[in-house]
């Protein structure tokens, strides 16, 4: 059965975005820092439509992380918007109008939304019923590929506490964040057997992928 | 100057120990699996006068955290002890009459007492007048070389928050405690800038270090 593999970046105490999240500053105070890493690389700078950037340790696992992928769960705050209703014109999300995940993605909400096909496969589904509702859509999408669990903590919480991930690889940003949204919370002592499967050691950054099971 | 040096094995979400600590279980529930990694090792077994053992990319990890230090700093519970006075007979703490040490320990606590003199070249000095009294004092003693910042969370969290800690070197072990002494608690936004200085991908858990400052 295709896998639920979470890929996230984390700062060494365990937060994934910093306080004071808004449209303004979607991965609040601080939050940016995290991924600092992960700007100045080609494969990255692709994925967004630009050119350049550097290859280095990071580049395989970055590459790594996005084969065999076929869909994507993800909250509504990584998708772009606060916690209220959509509203009368509801706009389009962080990800531009040809966002880089070139496959459907299923955004949890509580708020229904018509699905936004944009350009270059991307196809965001908004889901109601839950994460196993999600989980069960977005595997029937991926049509045997896995699915890549993207963020934010909130979503990413709620599916390894229900034991529903499969594979966990994390980047561990040589950040202090202090504040935010913090990763492995309401989880229970034995909920999850990690196995490590490999460690990176890349430019401002350690990757590190563990088999959950 | 000498440098004070964190080396410690944290859970993957952030724990150096899990909750429930006595005397009878000083790690606490589930603490043990931290340092699943570290018992096989020869350089383990050695330095508590065993023999035998595996060599693996642990090894060099284990022997440089050990190497140019001349005192170590912990908190009362890692010497061995709860958080009461220390009675009528106080005892020698966790280490055996021969710890692995070789050097003066200072050793955080609310509760005086003489200093104890063990075999192998370990004393163990009790100090009540704070963490920067007994940096100072750990300083002295090193005469040059550097000082290990050993734990517990408590003892760890306030040399950060004090910005105290030169270079932190933590193990990543592949286990979720949920609960116990976390580490990196009561640090604000910006007080500690890390460089990553190297990462290790070793059996069963991945070292990285870090530079402070």
């Amino acid at each position: 059965m295709s896998m639920l593999r979470l890929s996230i970046t984390m700062s060494l105490d365990g937060y994934v975005a910093g306080p004071d999240q808004s449209e303004q500053n979607p991965l609040g105070v601080g939050g940016m820092e995290l991924h600092d890493w992960v700007f100045p690389l080609k494969a990255f700078r692709e994925m967004h439509g630009g050119q350049g950037g550097e290859v280095n340790a990071s580049s395989a696992v970055v590459e790594e992380r996005r084969a065999n992928i076929g869909a994507t769960i993800m909250g509504r705050n990584m998708f772009g918007g606060g916690p209220g209703p959509w509203g009368e014109s509801p706009w389009e999300g962080w990800w531009g109008d040809e966002p880089p995940y070139h496959h459907p993605v299923f955004v949890l909400t509580h708020h229904p939304r018509d699905p936004l096909e944009l350009k270059g496969g991307t196809s965001f589904y908004f889901v109601t019923d839950g994460i196993a509702s999600a989980l069960a859509r977005a595997r029937e999408a991926a049509a045997g590929a896995d699915i890549w669990l993207a963020g934010g903590a909130s979503v990413v919480n709620q599916y390894l506490a229900g034991g529903l991930v499969d594979e966990i690889d994390v980047s561990i940003a040589p950040v202090i964040l202090a504040d935010g949204a913090h990763l492995f919370d309401r989880l229970e002592h034995g909920a999850l057997k990690l196995q490590q499967v490999r460690a990176v050691d890349a430019p401002g950054v350690t990757h590190i992928k563990y088999r959950v099971g």
